[in-house]
């Protein structure tokens, strides 16, 4: 079968390799659809990051580099292993990527995303999405309904919002602003819109805020231009500030913003991923008591969040900027993104095209 | 009366001024005790801070600077205002020195410390302990019972230790580690330790090391030249890390310290005052799901915090380690903190001497 794999920094190589075998406990899968990930970008720019370098296997998969990619993929399952009777062949399905060690609870109430050596499936080893096949085991596999499976591949990022979401504490009703409308920022949005809470989206970017604008993730759209974005939540919260606030963008004025803006004893969760140590108010946050959440991947997020697109709630339609073919996720895939970044929100690959 | 007004930087005055009057539900006091803080050292060499600077009156009190200094004080009831009729003339008590606008909800529950313009008792004016006598309106007034006059002077600042524990959310049986020994940090683990937590303590100096070990609020005291404190502390907690960490040091290595020794999920609780936005490891906050808090001040801390002292849990007579007169606040008391740091943890002044 034909996979996207990763061999090293700026070499990624589309090439036949065996099918997966299907064993006990686990489930084939023929991928329909996988979406390319900043962090699919950091690998081909900076990497090899979670994917162990070459003679460097990681600790659980037991793999290294070559590694098939693709973590953020939906399918139809072709096969079920022995002893897995709770699902069916045809259905569609999304996969929860994770490579986890065979010790941890993955039950519910588990932050089993914090144990030891913890990767993701399309980085870390066990296959990935960007082939045409992939088996998965049991644990990992969601059946999404008839949502559509072009729109199922985005629910892996969503379930990161929808993570950032839960890791914030915040409840229907309250106020959040969004640092930064790039595609974390606004599947942020999104999941916010849904569970009830006013949204305020800051972002430079003409085409991005028109992402926010069509999408009607945002309830107001503050561009930094036009004045300062704290005071102007100021304005729209009576004076207080946000409840919470979420930093989707890794740059330093970015979540300065979001610290001057948050209420006094508010939160602000850090949903975005920085290649440095940025200096930070911490003034600030000691002087309005608030708390700066980290927040990485998902744990038990994934049904709450198909749900909430299985019921209409979250429309990921209008997210899918680009359609493409395996052949071309290097030079149409990860390498737009680079230079067109500001264009796209999520281009999503069908391996079997 | 005398008392020791601040001026300017490096200005403080002791003069005769006249006595506070007495109010329809104020409460009027004798000072005992007063304690130096470290932010009468900050208004000394770098302020007005907190203190309203001459002419920039404050929203709430009304006064700027000339004001009487002093927030960490005890002393006794000697007048009680109309319409005052729980607290007894003779009674010794604290106070929980601030000052918050009329229109704040200070009940239970309320974090009424971070309300618009708080302020507090001996920098944003109404008097302060470093002058023979002090009126207070009555909810700031806490009995303490049959605790000694010198020791009471320092449940102010194991107020903001015990607050710092609550807004970690630690309970008994947990793991903590203390970044820094210095006088809050010493406080933080003598309430851990009183809360039922182990307590782990990085600290450089010999002198605050041997304080750490004589008051006996640490159950292992880990000296950064000795080794990686956390590696030795994930050694300490089975390889986990601790469940909470307090940042008592304002220096960033020792913050980077905390965020590799606490454990995945864990909760760092910044008690430090900070003069500039440090650089911060973000990326590893992001990966372990650290929660990072900020502490101010204390909200309905009092009586738990007088409680742990009343009981004996906490001993707070070998915290004080000079006693000085209100002529000698200056040279003895300001001077002697920013010169012999290490030396010292709590010096306390007797406004009468």
């Amino acid at each position: 079968m034909r996979a996207a794999r990763f061999y090293d920094r700026k070499d990624i190589r589309v090439e036949d390799i065996p099918e997966p075998e299907l064993k006990p406990g686990t489930v084939a899968i023929d991928v329909a659809w996988c979406g390319i990930c900043g962090s699919d970008l950091h690998e081909y720019l900076e990497g090899p990051l979670f994917i162990p370098a070459a003679g460097h296997p990681h600790p659980i998969s037991g793999e290294s580099a070559p590694v098939v990619m693709g973590h953020e993929f939906s399918g139809t399952i072709t096969a079920l292993g022995e002893g897995v009777d709770d699902l069916e062949v045809g259905q569609s399905v999304v996969v929860e990527p994770y490579i986890i060690g065979g010790d941890v609870d993955t039950g519910p109430g588990q932050s089993y995303q914090l144990s030891k050596d913890m990767n993701f499936i399309g980085l870390g080893g066990r296959g990935g999405g960007l082939s045409e096949k992939i088996v998965v085991e049991r644990r990992w596999v969601h059946p999404v309904g008839d949502i559509p499976l072009d729109e199922a591949a985005l629910i892996e990022p969503l379930s990161v919002a929808h993570h950032a979401f839960v890791r914030s504490g915040a409840a229907a009703g309250q106020t959040a602003l969004v640092g930064g409308a790039g595609p974390i920022g606004l599947l942020t949005a999104a999941i916010l819109k849904a569970e009830g809470l006013t949204v305020y989206v800051s972002e430079l970017s003409e085409a991005r805020k028109e992402k926010a604008r069509s999408t009607g993730v945002a309830d107001e759209i503050l561009d930094p231009r036009d004045g300062d974005v704290a005071e102007r939540v100021r304005e729209l919260t009576g004076d207080t500030g946000t409840d919470v606030a979420f930093e989707c963008s890794s740059v330093p004025v970015v979540l300065d913003t979001l610290i001057a803006a948050v209420r006094p004893g508010g939160v602000i969760v850090n949903v975005s991923i920085w290649g440095h140590k940025p200096e930070v108010d911490l003034p600030s946050i000691v002087l309005k008591e608030i708390d700066l959440r980290g927040t990485i991947g998902y744990s038990n997020d994934h049904p709450a969040t198909i749900e909430l697109v299985r019921s209409g709630k979250i429309d990921l339609k209008p997210f899918i900027t680009s359609r493409i073919g395996l052949d071309e996720v290097v030079s149409g895939g990860i390498e737009q993104l680079i230079n067109n970044n500001e264009q796209h929100v999520k281009i999503i690959v069908n391996p079997r095209a």
